[in-house]
């Protein structure tokens, strides 16, 4: 036994849970305090402006800018206020705000058809009998049936798609609450501007991994009254959380990636190639769907997609766990380890917080880049003490562990290294990242230098650029594979996820910003704000690029390594003891798994490029037939833009659903457990791959465009400035990356994972019933 | 024991070899009966051109023409034809003449040094000991000593390093002699144009199937007298070949694709973009670059490349099967069967080849496609009935074959199976390849109508087009896999993919038919050639992109099973029973070799990019500074951007090839046998995938460009003509495409293969010395 009584861990987790969520309502209330009106040239946001004489350049940001301000901001955040739909349906651009109210929709059918899937698969496991049986690992002892795991593991999937939704709604609900915000706090001044898009980043990082350590903790303890001592039952249900939660996230991903990328280049290819009128400019028809896009896609999407991660691999911890010798003993506090380290996690990420934005402060544009990212280092090293305070006191010197059929004896200290390496090997991914989409460094100098001879040559070395990048991540991912499965097989690999994930709250907080600084340039722009302004604006941004890339690099890496731990959850439950590349059964599986990513991106590719085609005409029909538009004496038609989007995203997110949820159901099915084995090896060492390229040939070439604008070196405004040749080749590949890095990039590493969680979901469906078509031969 | 007997055996195949070379030099006597000089009005040329007077538009072909026909076709060829080296070499562009001699020069050293490497690694085993071992496989008998193998091993290697070399060489020395023949004929109409390339580019694929099997048939039978009972060694030896086969290959590919591609790119990108004039345009400095890089890259590279592949999936089988039942009980004929297979394939495509060249007859430019698809079709009907021969009557009824650790009782008749499951696979890829890289369907139709919205659509519809391109190929490879796997475990492998290679007299027939109609259609434009024969050589050179993609296609398929049975072949040699991955030696593998692709795959675009960059500075100074270049009466000085492609390609091609090279044997040495096939699996995988994309998404781009361009039917009217924006971003696609078909993607088959020949040569090192660092650890 450890150090910590199980009463102890009973009280630390939930207060944990409940500080997060009290941290992040106080910055919430921080970020507020900026205010936002337009009834009156006497309101806050104006006072501020009078107050601040030292900068003279400002004052020209008349009352009517601030007021506009405040009307945009309305419009984009009424397109997702679920709660202002009725009354603001009709008001400004109706399409947005049903956009989601229709996703919802279709999602909630999903979700209802699917938890019926599970239900019925599980149940049929032992013929819908309500006998218990003996148990599977723990030999000797009786469990539930296998009814009550169906019934379970559908509420636990009910659960995780309930607050996989809740999470990204409530992002999006701070995001654009936020961007107005920072806008005007960019009138005060960098320093001001960032600790607004920063703090409201944190709202959503602590509220996300709080919420979801809560909602866990809650149902295994509700669980636990029907359970009693069948804990290999009760967290083989519980698994059905990481699936409902990724499922989600699939959704918010892809249909939010096609939503906005549509949008985005639609307005890019006509608003800046053709009618030469800078980003984000109101005249532009399709700049709203393209502000509301950037919060459906990054932010909920973004949210979702690393609380599937949170929750998948706190799952596939507590599932191996269950059936090693803490679970057959009934060691709570080592039980709950994975727990106590996620708790753990949220007060190491309170005290980081609080160094950006009440320690340090930012004085110059130059400043943001490094203070992201020592936010993250502080967050690492910290938490590297944390994980061994956790260790030594949660877990017993000493205990065993299921290794695919051995047993293998682990020490408490084996497990501070797997949880660290998972960590240390983020923080590798999250700089490596940083290196190569920033345009501080010489890889994106170089994509931007290759505009000099035009669009193709920037497009071969940002897809150079993408697939060099692959390198380091993969030799960190590789290392830290290679210690936690040595130390302590694949509960090493999934506490080595949860390692990398522990800080989510600061990883969130630097991912989210990104995002609201896109917007808060944005709205700066469409409120006709002073050219300074849009500077900062633009330089929160370009950070928030990186950052954006950086969030994708942990989500990815992350991915890889949960998809591993569910993986070789998978294995232990469907019985397997070798998965062996030289039998055709696997090997077939392991290519056509590889091949899937390729499958997966293609539609979604597809999807936006066409639905972008449709931008386009419209925007052009737009221009040529709306007299004064481009004078801006009149208003472009938004909301059919927003049409354009909403109906793209929806309909086309069902066939590359469709793919990744009925991948592993008919691989199990009909070729067995062997081959669905290949195919979630093939898959994860492929599609991390593709995931990390697409996300790093993206940010690189967007920000080779920003290197480019700005122009803050000599070599930059030799290439520049906009409009020129150069700047033109750099919008291309700008607009390229866009669905790489905002659709079928991020969208690959819930393939993985989900197809993973979903496989060990029904493994004992597969188990019993798979591999029909092998057998009938 | 099977029908024939050993002294049929003996003779057939050598017969079948010179059969073979017999009628590729008669084909060769064919094409050499167009007559090119550029002397006299009263050539052959002149005069069939003076009774053509039934098609009158093109006697505006002067003599001036024809002349200039003849001088272009000297340049291009003695750029390649060594023999000429030395006179001809300051004439008129001496970088182009002199970079195959220095390549030659590198690759001599290169196969110098690995040679030695061989040698020593291989004699190390036993430590240089002369005694002669019992044997691995054959228990009980007494083998030659493992010096013996190194030595052998050694001399195999050469050979095959030599054989690739010639493959190649003469694949260019026929290209480059067949192209401005196939100008002049173009002038009598598109079937005798058809009739020249389509010789030419069989007496290449003649040449070397029967060129490769001599040199392979002569080489046992010499081993043999120093061998004689020790077959396991004997064929352990042979494996050699396979290994220098495509060491060389590797380079010719990088080396040659670089080359071409900096010109291509180059050349592209001020002619036809900024400068607006058409492709091949002799004012264009690089353009003689361009079409000295066709032949370099696409002819000899795929020579050696398909080479490569014949020579390993044969010595695979032969390695497979010395360690069978055959190979213990010495049974000649059935011990042969790869060896027949491929005469048998020898003799099949003869008679196909008749089909296109004597029974059909090619009439207009829309036949041209369906009669290249018709070859395929016929030669692997006629084949299928070709293996059922060869499995009846050299194969005994039933034999035993060692499957890891086992044993498996294999039917002839599954032999026939597995040898026609690769064949069909084949032709399965070849016609998905066309569909998705002949403008004459949808998917080219639709990349094209992206270009109504600029270069940014095309991109994304392309790469969306790529990647959607391998589901059918990969599921084609699956099956393929699958069946043989099943039927005659590696052995079934080995000889399904030497399946898909036995039609390869026909399939490079097909494959050098379009770098060689691509350079008439140059010399056409250079030369000055009447807009007619220039629309015919256009249609040629349209087909011809699809059928090099066709080619690319079988290139993959044929090495992913290659690599896979020598995948096979590796394991059993070192001794594994199982790659297990859920062992954390083989996962990290894996997941590595999954990322080698990229690896390679960014730095041969960033080598194209790069070069490119320095040509497209070259020739803008050239524009600028050579008075009246523009205007025709100023020549450009086409040696300094041969120069430029000659040091990129000889310089760049060293840090991929030492990629590939080393990384088998670094895996090997530090990480053991089980991380080596960690990473032969991963890069496998993955490699496929990226190459088939890539081949397909370049193709793709090209042949979009093409449709616009010829503009035959009113939706490709609409989008065009040659210099609308549509064009223009079509254009800015083929660029892109450039270095994706033709040096990356065609590039990583050759990695895979070469690794997996790699490890298997070095198999007993690793097996007496591997693993190192985890010994250490």
């Amino acid at each position: 036994m450890g150090l910590m009584s199980e009463a102890l861990t009973q009280v630390l987790i939930p207060v944990a849970a409940v500080v997060g969520i009290g941290f992040a309502l106080f910055q919430w209330f921080l970020v507020s305090k900026v205010r936002v009106s337009s009834g009156s040239g006497l309101d806050n946001g104006y006072k501020d402006r009078l107050i601040e004489t030292d900068e003279p350049e400002e004052g020209i940001d008349t009352d009517e800018a601030v007021a506009k301000c405040a009307e945009i901001q309305n419009a984009i955040s009424e397109a997702h206020n679920l709660t202002q739909t009725i009354t603001l349906t009709y008001h400004l651009f109706p399409g947005a705000t049903s956009f989601l109210f229709t996703e919802y929709k279709y999602l909630g059918i999903f979700t209802v058809v699917f938890g019926v899937i599970i239900f019925l698969f599980l149940g049929s496991v032992n013929g819908f009998s309500t006998k218990s049986e003996p148990c599977t690992y723990n030999k000797g002892n009786i469990c539930k049936p296998a009814l009550a795991n169906a019934l379970f593991s559908t509420i636990a999937f009910l659960l995780g798609a309930l607050t996989s939704v809740l999470s990204g709604f409530l992002g999006m609900k701070i995001a654009t609450y936020a961007n107005a915000r920072t806008t005007l706090e960019a009138r005060k001044g960098v320093g001001k501007a960032f600790i607004t898009a920063f703090r409201s980043g944190a709202v959503m990082g602590f509220l996300l991994a709080a919420n979801g350590l809560l909602v866990l903790y809650v149902s295994i303890n509700v669980f636990k009254l029907y359970y009693g001592d069948d804990w290999e039952g009760l967290y083989e249900s519980i698994t059905g959380y990481g699936l409902g939660g990724s499922s989600m996230a699939l959704f918010g991903r892809v249909g939010g990636g096609i939503y906005t990328k549509a949008a985005d280049v639609g307005a890019d290819l006509v608003g800046k190639v053709e009618r030469n009128i800078p980003e984000d400019d109101p005249r532009n028809p399709a700049v709203i769907a393209d502000n509301v896009g950037d919060n459906v896609g990054d932010i909920a999407g973004m949210g979702s997609d690393l609380f599937g991660s949170y929750a998948e691999s706190s799952c596939a911890a507590l599932f191996v766990a269950s059936i090693s010798s803490i679970g057959i003993g009934h060691d709570y506090s080592a039980m709950s380890y994975p727990l106590i380290i996620s708790s753990m996690g949220i007060v190491v990420c309170l005290i980081t917080t609080l160094f950006a934005t009440d320690i340090f402060e930012i004085k110059d544009v130059t400043e943001i880049e490094p203070t992201l990212k020592r936010q993250l280092l502080i967050s690492t090293i910290l938490m590297t003490a944390g994980i061994a305070v956790v260790s030594f006191s949660a877990l017993p010197s000493q205990f065993t562990l299921y290794d695919f059929g051995t047993e293998k004896v682990v020490k408490n200290w084996y497990l501070f290294f797997c949880v660290s390496i998972g960590l240390w090997a983020g923080l590798v991914i999250g700089y490596t990242t940083e290196y190569y989409t920033s345009n501080a460094y010489s890889p994106v100098q170089d994509v931007a230098d290759s505009c000099r001879t035009g669009a193709a040559t920037n497009v071969i070395f940002g897809l150079a650029l993408g697939y060099k990048s692959v390198i380091i991540p993969i030799f960190a991912i590789a290392i830290a594979i290679y210690v936690s499965f040595s130390l302590a097989a694949m509960y090493g690999i999934a506490v080595a996820a949860l390692g990398m994930l522990s800080t989510i709250a600061t990883g969130l907080a630097i991912d989210a910003y990104g995002p609201i600084s896109d917007n808060a340039g944005g709205i700066a722009e469409m409120a006709g704000m002073s050219h300074k302004i849009r500077e900062r604006t633009d330089a929160l941004d370009a950070a928030g690029n990186t950052t954006a890339a950086i969030g994708k690099g942990f989500a990815i890496g992350s991915a890889a390594l949960v998809s591993l731990a569910l993986f070789g959850a998978f294995v232990s439950r469907a019985g397997i003891k070798v998965v062996d590349v030289l039998t055709p059964n696997v090997f077939i599986g392991l290519i056509v798994g590889a091949m899937l990513p390729y499958w997966f991106s293609a539609m979604t590719m597809k999807s936006v490029g066409s639905a972008a085609l449709k931008m386009v005409e419209e925007v052009r029909r737009q221009f040529n037939n709306i007299p004064g538009l481009m004078e801006g004496t009149a208003k472009p038609d938004y909301a059919t833009c927003v049409k354009i989007s909403t109906d793209a995203s929806l309909k086309e997110m069902i066939p590359p659903g469709a793919l990744v949820m009925l991948t592993p159901l008919i691989a199990g099915t009909l070729f067995g457990v062997e081959t669905l084995a290949g195919v979630l090896a093939g898959s994860l060492v492929s599609g991390v791959q593709v995931a990390i390229s697409a996300s790093n040939t993206g940010g690189a070439w967007d920000n080779a465009k920003k290197y480019i604008e700005a122009g803050a070196t000599v070599h930059a405004r030799m290439l520049g400035p906009k409009g020129s040749d150069a700047h033109k080749a750099a919008v291309i590949g700008d607009t390229i990356g866009d669905p790489l890095k905002d659709t079928s990039g991020p969208s690959l590493n819930i393939l993985i994972k989900l197809m993973a969680v979903e496989s060990l979901v029904f493994a004992p469906f597969f188990a019993a019933h798979g591999g029909l078509l092998f057998k009938l031969l």
